[in-house]
């Protein structure tokens, strides 16, 4: 398969993906190696990660060039790395704690995880750690769109002694997705609604159950108290992170009409500041649209916006093709309805569509007729003002006065609600439970 | 729709099934009840399901009078209408402890409840009673063969003010519930693999999650020391209640060589000692096959043992035509073979196939190959040897030295395994946990 480089637009990287009989014959000896590593014990299992993490550590710059090349973004790159090595530590002392105290349950032998080409290296490992850790073999495809960090993690598994008996990680299309997940005993994904449906079909023949973490819509919500500086501040950085292509970004923006156009200067301002890195990848904050299709759904939505009223103050009427590679500029957009594809369906860019209310009720109405609910933000002048909306909103993580706290702190069980998630807690020390089955003396 | 007797294969019974429309236009109903029926909060519900069991009490021998006409049989009928009666109080009491704990949790507005014909009352309540406690609106659809006693329970309903603003009870037939289904946020269904997969196609349009509770092919494993009288008598009752129309019968007897002859003497003996209810409801023991296309199945898995060499001890040949009715008789297999049908899928039906094992590690691998893995017991002549046998069984309940404790005691979290069950844990406290969204606020 050749691959496109996000920067440049050429296809400069090529991978051979599995046969379907190659991935049937490495389930067969995952699920052979499963028993050994399951009755190896937990302090077994956390000696291996723990072995795997000084391995990472020590081919972290190849990693993390790897993987810049494949996403075309620098900072978030070493900060994805960075977040994955200090996982480790976590998973390990939470599964600790966990198998002291449930250590009738047995985890599913082989756990499919199936991950998409926005944060490649998170998004594979936050569900193939704690499943390595509950004693399950795994296979991981991750997307055929960012492989390049996948050929650096495959020798650092091969480096740790027994590691790829228990742990096979290969890039490949949605149709390799499908065998992989045929071999599976638990099927994890993330990734788009479209690819989603294909594979509950999929598992529906022999009933796997699959975890799903899908899209997103996230909220940011300014109450009349906010400390507007600071929501401004969060609020761009929360939208524009990885150029938007973040689960847990802002997709939209619920302000009181009170302080709309003091907020929107900021917005403005702050989103003006903020450079695109399309000369070089360390000069600039915002990064290329990693997958190529996603620059048809930010094309289409903005001019869906547009062509119902909605005004550019700042940014791209769209993605702008630079050196090969697009583009797209912190965008804030004003005079927005609640019925716009860019209110409505997940965007994906670096866009801020900001929308005036007047009565919290019907705000948050709008707020929770999305068909998503992963998180959301409420920015007010105290907490307690802040909890009281906060509480309203169904979201499975909400942040008071800061974006996308889930993210950097990693704790705190939670489960999204409608489209955005089916089936357990992801981050938090539950997280465990969705790898594992209870199992229940009667006597 | 016209409904069969299973005692005399009279079509003796009408209902209507509601219109799409109509269905739609209940679910649009109680949606907008939900949000006042969860803010009403935990007391007021828990006094609602009270008042509900004081009205359920007041009528109870009606109820069982229609439910004894579904299914035909007569003492199974009063235990399950005593066991839901007594499980509303258990249900009151852990939900109190539950919402106590986790007040931030957020139920599914809509559940709807998709359950069989066999235990049709208990296999309806075991998951409305919680959901409604949780603060859902519920949509139940039990199975259109047995229709009769959900007439009685809805005009329990109706007798209870504010009840039926969030719980409606419709039998229909599979079409029916798809529609039920797509006007749900989350989907119970109790039944078969076949229908099951039809569920996850439908529900896989809106993603709705979906709990799964399938079929099963419960082992009994008999170990060299057990007490043979004692494990006799457990395996019968196991296999022979509800005329093994259950997804806690005992469809596979493991019993060490050493004792096999002795173990089928004894079943044979008790096995002849049940009567066909055949003449009357209250005379004898053994009830008629309830859904006429079970007998099919019942008669093709003998058919086929028969054909591949098993030899009947006592019992039926093929369920025999009684006045109307099928009835199949309690029924010992010897010379059996792990290939035949009979130990491989769900038969539903009284049969107790035996198979004799000298080495423990073959015959656990026997008895964890199955697609299915619900419940198993094991039978020892100690807790302690039956228990080391145990946790070596992928099953979600394993009870020792008795049947299907699982439904007697009713506690003790546990997840059925592989095909038997997907979607976490429906008996013990933990059940509620199914029917909420779990929230975090960060700071």
């Amino acid at each position: 398969m050749r691959v496109r480089n996000p920067r440049t637009g050429e296809y400069d990287f090529e991978f051979q993906e599995c046969s379907p009989e190659t991935i049937r014959s490495t389930a067969r000896k995952l699920s052979a190696n499963q028993i050994a590593w399951y009755r190896s014990g937990i302090a077994n299992r956390i000696a291996v990660i723990q072995e795997w993490k000084q391995v990472l550590i020590s081919r972290k710059e190849l990693l993390a060039g790897a993987l810049a090349e494949d996403t075309g973004r620098s900072w978030e790159t070493t900060a994805e790395v960075e977040w994955v090595i200090n996982s480790m530590d976590k998973w390990c002392l939470v599964a600790k704690n966990f198998y002291d105290q449930h250590n009738e349950w047995i985890p599913y032998p082989i756990v499919t995880v199936l991950s998409p080409w926005n944060f490649p290296l998170v998004l594979s490992m936050i569900d193939t750690l704690p499943a390595l850790l509950s004693g399950a073999a795994v296979m991981v495809k991750p997307s055929e769109v960012t492989p390049r960090h996948v050929m650096v993690l495959k020798e650092t598994i091969d480096l740790v002694p027994g590691l790829n008996e228990i742990l096979c990680i290969t890039p490949g299309t949605p149709a390799a997705g499908a065998i992989i997940a045929d071999t599976s005993s638990l099927i994890c994904f993330t990734g788009s609604m479209a690819s989603a449906r294909k594979v509950l079909q999929a598992a529906s023949k022999k009933m796997t159950p699959v975890l799903f973490n899908l899209g997103a819509k996230d909220p940011a919500i300014v109450l009349s108290s906010a400390n507007l500086e600071m929501a401004a501040t969060a609020i761009v950085k929360g939208s524009t992170t990885n150029a938007g292509q973040s689960c847990l970004s802002f997709e939209r923006i619920y302000v009181h009409a009170s302080v709309h156009d003091a907020l929107v200067d900021l917005l403005v301002a702050k989103s003006k500041a903020l450079q695109l890195a399309d000369t070089h990848l360390l000069k600039g904050e915002i990064g290329p649209i990693i997958f190529e299709k996603q620059v048809l759904t930010i094309n289409t939505h903005l001019e869906d916006a547009f062509a119902s009223g909605a005004t550019l103050l700042t940014g791209s009427r769209k993605c702008e093709q630079i050196n090969g590679g697009y583009y797209c500029k912190p965008t804030v957009l004003v005079n927005v309805t609640q019925n716009m594809l860019v209110m409505q369906q997940e965007t994906f860019g670096p866009i801020m569509p900001v929308m005036a209310y007047d009565q919290l009720d019907e705000m948050i109405e709008m707020v929770n007729s999305s068909a998503y609910a992963l998180g959301a933000a409420v920015f007010a002048g105290t907490e307690e003002e802040a909890l009281a909306v906060a509480q309203r909103i169904n979201a499975g993580s909400v942040s008071i006065n800061e974006a996308a706290l889930k993210a950097i702190l990693h704790y705190g069980d939670s489960v999204s609600f409608n489209w955005s998630g089916v089936g357990g807690l992801r981050i938090g020390p539950e997280n465990f439970s969705r790898f594992v089955k209870k199992k229940y003396f009667h006597f």
